[in-house]
């Protein structure tokens, strides 16, 4: 193995791959029992952290977080999560049959996204809940928040308890002296770091760090072997290692280059008019741009619409009243003064007369840009657009009471039943809300008025509602 | 994302891998609600192979594996398989808390691997145990033996259970009238494919096919969902996508190449005086090709060193009496050729004096030929050479006695003791041999006089026994 033999005569567009691309044989090492080059690449990876110890990962973070809180507990425990956090966490309490205490981070006041979680509310949350077996957050979030992850790890430790943080969007932070310290410094027992999400590395590839000597390292990389491939891909394996190489020769220079992007467009996007671009007050992570239309006449969908079909700029989401950039120390100067120059020019046009005037003059891309530089084929255009969003963001101000175990309910018989006869009945299904993802509903809690009446305003606002079917009917255990 | 932004400027090895690398932006279809794009992807595979539905899979034949199962069992069923499976059902069981009920396929006449599975064996365990939830097996096995889909899939079907084909092996089966049908035209349900193992496609990448109505297709797609990554990688996806328009148009002329090398090697090689390579009677898949070395004075190691070390040709594994290289239509003849050479000449030398004598004239080759070839870099040269197995190809005699449960078993407390102590105790822990890989002991299981004979006698002839300790201790639980 690999079937393809290097042979890159069978003429394909990935061909070029193949030349990476090998197995376990002799002088390559086994991820799964790692050591020797691997082992030599995963230590290179901890050098840079300074771990207590790091594992590749090919099946990205979301192996990470169901091998974290799969190690940490046993059947029928209970975690402490806050509700906005990957959907991997579900499932893990789905595998482990969990049960689940939420905390409902509160909204940044004028914007629709998250705050931090409050150490304060992890304190009460563990003086009110003995049992609780391990402490999960996310840090920083989606739109770039950052939680106190070292007053939250003394916490969690006073009561005996680890914290895993999915620092999945955060892999560049203590990378310089420039960003903040990340998870790890703070002193959280596992750290989990998605490498393709602001790090040059291809998709898919992410670490796991452990430190101190409250997880079980033998029972956790049990984990790692049962949801991982035992074909680990050597591609993956090698632009993981060839980003931490980079990183740490380069780190400062790249931090250098992601500090003048962000300072630059904070800076040259202060006097806007309509649009508002956060500073790090609050988008606390410099590769987060928040693009607020809170107080203009355009939704954040037709900003982003804007962006990408009159300005060839890909953003990363839209939410009811913002859209989210991504910039990275591997962006040029040419991009970020685009983007720059884009929002410059929409916040002018918004103040002229009615939408449509606006931006016609505007000419649209080339509609094909995108897939140009992807190199994909013609026949990859059409849009699916309500399914570019996989990440939950956003808090509700619902608290559901769980009647029945994730793990009992998904796995119950069930019905679909109209929202309004929903009342009272236990959910059969998630119910999400793209953008964010936060879950409305999680299988096993009682569908309230109040929950019926926020899925209705949502359905009504045209908003994407994912566990609804085409009836308008929502899943119920029988 | 990527944060690599496609910008090779970092000067990176891997920086050719950013240009087809992207995520679930627009026009790109989501894997875990696929579409468009990757929902065409995936009927172009399920037209090749005609199954009721495909699916692509980016974290290997493992998370297939652990999906069909997932979804067909819930907590404390029980699941028929054959003993010589891979290890992902056994990750399976433990985390669906399942009990296993075991086939022992018999080993082959005069071979050291196992033959097929039997149809009228399942027939007697199926007959017997009616709380069997559904049948596994593996075809092709590691070393080429079909077992009879068609014939074990009606039998199946006549009880009202699920056919689960690990057919990882075999994506390569019916693609072409030369090559014999494959599971999804014998019946079966879920039918898991890896692509990179036969055919020109990157590692970790694979597929799985669902047939029928037996099989519940939302709860498959949500385990998929669960054991998955939630940003799988478009490289692999990309890769899945050449591969099969590469098997499509070209399949007949890969399957020619493959026959016209594997009936090459068995014409040029049935003169043989010492090493035996067993034609299609035996060895069904012609993929496989297994040198055997039974009937001479070395091992299946140092013929695979030999083969290694001065004819540089990578055997796929060594076993104690043979060794298993892989072919597929993606070889050159040129490679072939010396194969052929290397098994006359080594075949010539068995005739002479002692071993020393025999190859000590073959010059070594280059030592750095394999790295070379991989371009990897230098650092990259040490053994690892005990690690290169992870798949299960043996039968064993001895059917251990389940006690509890797998996931009881080892999720409980344990204590390491000495072998000939713990008689009558059940295994915390898997006892494997490597090669093959077969489990000696499962957790759970009672450990026996004839399994502690069988652990001893295999540590005394220096083999490969994983889930002993260093000191000679095996895992029991307290």
């Amino acid at each position: 193995m690999p079937g393809h033999k290097r042979n890159a005569g069978c003429g394909m567009d990935t061909a070029l791959f193949f030349d990476h691309d090998i197995t376990e044989i002799d002088d390559f090492d086994n991820l799964h029992d790692a050591r020797d080059i691997i082992m030599d690449c995963q230590n290179r990876a901890n050098a840079l952290y300074k771990a207590g110890e790091t594992y590749f990962l090919v099946n990205g973070s979301t192996c990470g977080v169901l091998s974290a809180i799969s190690a940490v507990t046993d059947d029928g425990d209970t975690i402490l999560t806050a509700r906005n956090c990957h959907k991997s966490l579900y499932h893990a309490a789905y595998l482990r049959n969990l049960k689940l205490e939420y905390l409902y981070p509160q909204r940044i006041s004028g914007y629709d996204f998250c705050g931090a979680v409050k150490p304060e509310d992890i304190d009460a949350a563990l003086k009110a809940g003995t049992s609780i077996k391990a402490v999960f957050i996310t840090s920083p979030t989606y739109e770039g928040v950052y939680s106190d992850v070292r007053a939250i790890a003394d916490i969690a430790h006073s009561y005996g308890v680890p914290l895993i943080v999915d620092e999945a969007h955060g892999a560049h932070l203590g990378i310089s002296d420039r960003i903040s310290e990340g998870a790890i410094e703070g002193g959280a027992d596992i750290v989990i770091h998605s490498l393709h999400k602001t790090l040059p590395s291809i998709t898919q590839t992410a670490l796991l760090h452990v430190n101190g000597t409250i997880v079980d390292r033998n029972r956790l990389k049990r984990f790692l072997r049962i949801y991982q491939t035992s074909s680990p891909s050597y591609l993956m394996m090698a632009s993981i290692d060839d980003c931490i190489t980079y990183m740490a020769a380069n780190g400062n220079l790249w931090a250098d280059s992601l500090m003048s992007y962000h300072d630059k467009i904070i800076d040259a996007t202060r006097q806007l008019q309509h649009l508002e671009i956060p500073d790090d007050k609050i988008v606390n992570d410099p590769c987060k741009v928040v693009i607020s239309c809170r107080n203009t006449s355009i939704s954040g969908s037709q900003l982003y619409d804007l962006l990408r079909t009159r300005y060839a700029l890909q953003p990363e989401m839209a939410c009811e009243t913002y859209v989210l950039m991504i910039i990275t120390g591997m962006d040029t100067i040419e991009g970020i003064d685009r983007l720059i120059e884009a929002v410059e020019d929409i916040d002018r046009r918004l103040g002229s007369a009615a939408f449509e005037d606006k931006f016609e003059s505007v000419p649209l891309s080339n509609p094909n840009w995108c897939r140009e530089l992807h190199q994909f084929e013609p026949s990859v255009t059409r849009f699916a657009r309500d399914m570019r969003l996989k990440n939950d963001t956003l808090s509700t101000d619902t608290a559901p009471k769980a009647i029945k175990t994730l793990r009992d309910a998904w796995d119950s018989g069930f019905e679909e039943v109209i929202l309004e006869s929903a009342v009272g009945r236990i959910a059969g299904d998630f119910v999400n809300l793209y953008p964010p993802g936060i879950p409305i509903i999680v299988p096993g809690e009682e569908i309230s008025q109040d929950i019926v009446s926020t899925i209705r305003d949502s359905l009504s606002k045209g908003l994407n509602v994912q566990g609804i079917s085409e009836t308008g009917k929502i899943r119920v255990i029988t």
